[in-house]
C-alpha cells in the first residue's frame, strides 16, 4: 500500500486526526467528487437529464458493489442506509407467532429493537446464544440453542462497541446445515475487511456506504441470496419494486431491487460506487491488515496510559478500540480531543444494550483507526490523552 | 418577483431551457452550495464531526418544512422520498378486512400499487370516486361514496400525468365531516403552490424535496397531524424512532420522527432547508400565480401547432402541461429537445394506471414551466417543435 497516496488522496487528514471509521470515515477525495460533480450535473441540466446522461455509470454501482462482497448484481438492493437494509429483510420474512429467532449478546440495537417489536407484534421469541470465554458468539452454544422452531439467525458481525469480530462464517456452516435462514449485519465489516457471502453463507447481508467502506453517508445495500429473491414480498411496495400490469394487478421485480423505492440521490450511488472500486483496488486484505495492526498498537499505546482498560471482547480484534480511562469523562474528552484536531468518539450502553447490561458498561472512548492513519495519529492521540491526564 | 434575479440564480439556466419541475426541478444555486459545501465539510472533519458542528442549522430543517405546509415541527419526519413517507403512514394504518378506501381517479400508480398490496394482504376494499364533469374528482360522489367502512381517504393532490387539481381541501372538509382520516400525496402540489395542513383538513401529507421546491433528490416529508402522534407505530422500527429502555423494552419517540431511521445524508437535508426558506421568501402566491400562467400561456401557444391535443383534465389548470402532437412520438421528442437544449418531458400510462385506462391515453409530452422560467423559454419549445413537424 502506498500510504503517501492515499493520505494525500484524503483530503480530511490535511486539517487533523481522524480515528472514526466506525462512525462515519473520511471519504477520499474521488468519492467526494464523485458526489459534487453530479450534484453539479444535476444543477446544470436538471435531476432526470443527468439520472439518463449517467445511467450506465450509476448502473454499475450494481456490479460494484456486488464485487465487494461476491455476489450477483441481481442480487444487490441499494437503499437509504443499514437499517433500512436490514429492516427491509427481517420484517419481510414470514415469522409467526412461536417462531424463534437466534441473536448474539453483541447485537446491534437497532435489530434488537426490531426483535421485541415483532415479538410483540407477531408473538416469536428471541434466543441470545451466549459468549464464549473470549466473549465472541460462542459456536456450540449457537448449535445447541436451534430447535425445529428456530426460523432465523440474525447476528452482528462486527459491533458498534468494540474490536469484537464474531465468527459469521462458522455460523453461516451451521445455519447451513439446520438449512436456517441467515440475515448478517455487516455494518461495521464492509469496507474493513474481506467480505463474502459465499463464504459466509449468509442468505441476507445488510451494510452501509459510510463507515469503514468511506462512501456517502446515507446509502446502504442489501445482499439478497437467489434463492430467496422470488419467495419475499416486502413489507412495503411502490411501482418501482411493484409495477403494475393493469389497474387491478402489480408484478413483484424478480430481482433484488424489489426492495428498493422508486426515488433516490443518484449522486450519493455515484459517490458509492467510487467508494466500493477504491476499496477493490487497494484490496480488502491488505486493509485490514493494516487496519488492524495500527488498532492493535493503538491497544498497546493506550495500555501504556495509567488507569487504561481496553473494553474489546473476542480471542482476535479488528480497528475498532474500545476503552475508558479513569478520570477522564468520556463525552468531555471526545470534545477536547476535538479541539486539538483529533477525532475519534464514544460508544454509549444504548448502542449494543444486551452487552452494555451484561457486561455493565460505561460511556466507553471508541476510536477505529483506518488504513490511511499511521503510528503518529495514533501517537498525536496519546500525547493529547496524557496531557488530559 | 424579480425574475432577473431568480434566474441569474439558477445556474442551469445559462445552459439550456429546463422545464421539468413536474420531474426534477433546477435548483437555486444557493441549494446546490448548501449540499456542495456541506459534503466537503464532511470531507474535511467527518460525517458525525459535521453533523454535531451544523445540528442547529440541521434541526432547523424541520422549521423550514413545518412552514411551508403551515404545521408544527413536531409533526414533522424527514425521510428519502416521497414514497416513502405516504407508505409509512398508509402501511401503518390499522386497515383490516372489509375497510374501504376511497382514492381518486388520477392516483399516483406507486400509492394503487400499495393499495393493491392491501387489498390482497389485508382484504381491503378500494373505491375510486369518479370524476366531475371537468375531470376532477367530483366532492358529490365522494360524499356519496362513504359509508361506514370507509376508513381511509387517500387522493392524490395533483397528478403527475397533467394539469389537474384536485379539490384537496374540500376533500378535507368532507373527510373532517365524517371523521375518515385523510392522507393527501401533495408530491407535485409543495413548492408550486401554498399549502396549508390547516386549511386542507389533511391528517397525514407526504411530499418530495425535489419537484417544484427544487430541493435536492432523495428528499421527502412526511406530516402527520398531532392527534396521530402516539396513535401510530410504524410498520418498522429501529432504535431512533423507539430507543431502548432496557433490554427488554423500547419506546417509541412521541414525535413524528418515530417514522425516521437513525441515519440520513444531512448534505441533502441542508439543501431541503435552504429551498423550503426559499419558495417561502418568494412567496407561494406568487409562485403559483406566475407558473400557471406561463403554463396557461404554454398551452394556448401549442394549440397553435397543428394537430395538438392538451390533455389536462380539471376546471382549473396547475403548472404541468400534458399533450400530443400529431406526428410527433413523444419519447423521440424529448431526445430531439434536448439536443436544442429544452428539456420537457413525457408521461406514460404506466404511472396513472387509472386514468390512463379510463381515457385510453397514450404516452404523452410533459411540460411544466417553473416561475423561474420566461415566455422566451415558451417560444423557444414552440419554435423547436414546429421545426420538428
Amino acid at each position: 500500500m502506498d500510504i503517501d497516496k492515499i493520505r494525500s488522496e484524503t483530503p480530511g487528514l490535511s486539517h487533523g486526526i481522524h480515528m472514526l471509521a466506525c462512525g462515519s470515515a473520511l471519504p477520499s477525495q474521488s468519492v467526494v467528487d464523485a458526489v459534487v460533480e453530479f450534484t453539479q450535473l444535476e444543477s446544470r441540466i436538471g435531476g432526470y437529464e443527468a439520472h439518463t446522461q449517467e445511467s450506465t455509470m450509476l448502473d454499475a454501482t450494481y456490479d460494484s458493489v456486488a464485487r465487494l462482497v461476491g455476489a450477483q448484481r441481481h442480487e444487490i438492493a441499494l437503499v437509504e442506509n443499514a437499517t433500512v437494509a436490514w429492516c427491509q429483510v427481517f420484517y419481510t420474512l414470514p415469522l409467526k407467532a412461536g417462531d424463534r429467532i437466534i441473536t448474539c449478546q453483541a447485537e446491534y440495537a437497532a435489530n434488537y429493537v426490531a426483535f421485541l417489536h415483532r415479538q410483540k407484534k407477531d408473538g416469536i421469541e428471541i434466543d441470545v446464544v451466549p459468549n464464549d470465554e473470549a466473549g465472541a458468539l460462542d459456536i456450540t452454544a449457537l448449535d445447541a440453542l436451534i430447535t425445529d422452531r428456530t426460523a432465523l439467525i440474525a447476528i452482528t458481525w462486527v459491533p458498534t462497541n468494540g474490536g469484537l469480530v464474531n465468527p459469521a462464517a462458522k455460523v453461516g456452516a451451521i445455519a447451513a446445515k439446520h438449512q436456517i435462514p441467515y440475515l448478517l449485519d455487516a455494518c461495521q465489516a464492509v469496507g474493513q475487511m474481506p467480505v463474502d457471502v459465499t463464504t459466509l453463507k449468509c442468505d441476507f447481508l445488510s451494510a452501509t456506504g459510510r463507515k469503514f467502506l468511506r462512501g456517502p453517508r446515507g446509502t446502504g445495500f442489501l445482499y439478497i441470496k437467489e434463492k430467496w429473491l422470488e419467495r419475499l414480498e416486502p413489507v412495503m411496495l411502490d411501482h418501482f419494486s411493484a409495477p403494475l400490469e393493469d389497474s387491478s394487478l402489480y408484478s413483484l421485480r424478480s430481482d433484488a431491487r424489489r426492495f428498493e423505492t422508486w426515488e433516490n440521490n443518484y449522486a450519493l450511488r455515484a459517490g458509492l460506487k467510487v467508494a466500493c472500486d477504491y476499496a477493490m483496488v487497494l484490496g480488502l486484505e491488505k486493509i485490514q491488515s493494516r487496519a488492524w495492526g495500527l488498532a492493535a498498537s493503538l491497544r498497546e499505546k493506550l495500555l501504556g496510559l495509567p488507569g487504561t482498560t481496553i473494553m474489546d471482547l473476542g480471542a482476535e480484534h479488528c480497528a475498532i478500540v474500545s476503552f475508558t480511562i479513569d478520570g477522564l469523562d468520556p463525552v468531555e474528552t471526545v470534545a477536547l480531543l476535538r479541539q486539538k484536531g483529533i477525532s475519534i468518539g464514544v460508544t454509549t450502553p444504548a448502542s449494543t444494550k444486551l452487552d452494555a447490561e451484561r457486561r455493565h458498561l460505561p460511556v466507553m472512548l471508541r476510536a477505529a483507526p483506518h488504513y490511511f492513519n499511521n503510528e503518529d495519529d495514533l501517537d498525536a492521540l496519546i500525547r493529547a490523552l496524557k496531557d488530559m491526564l
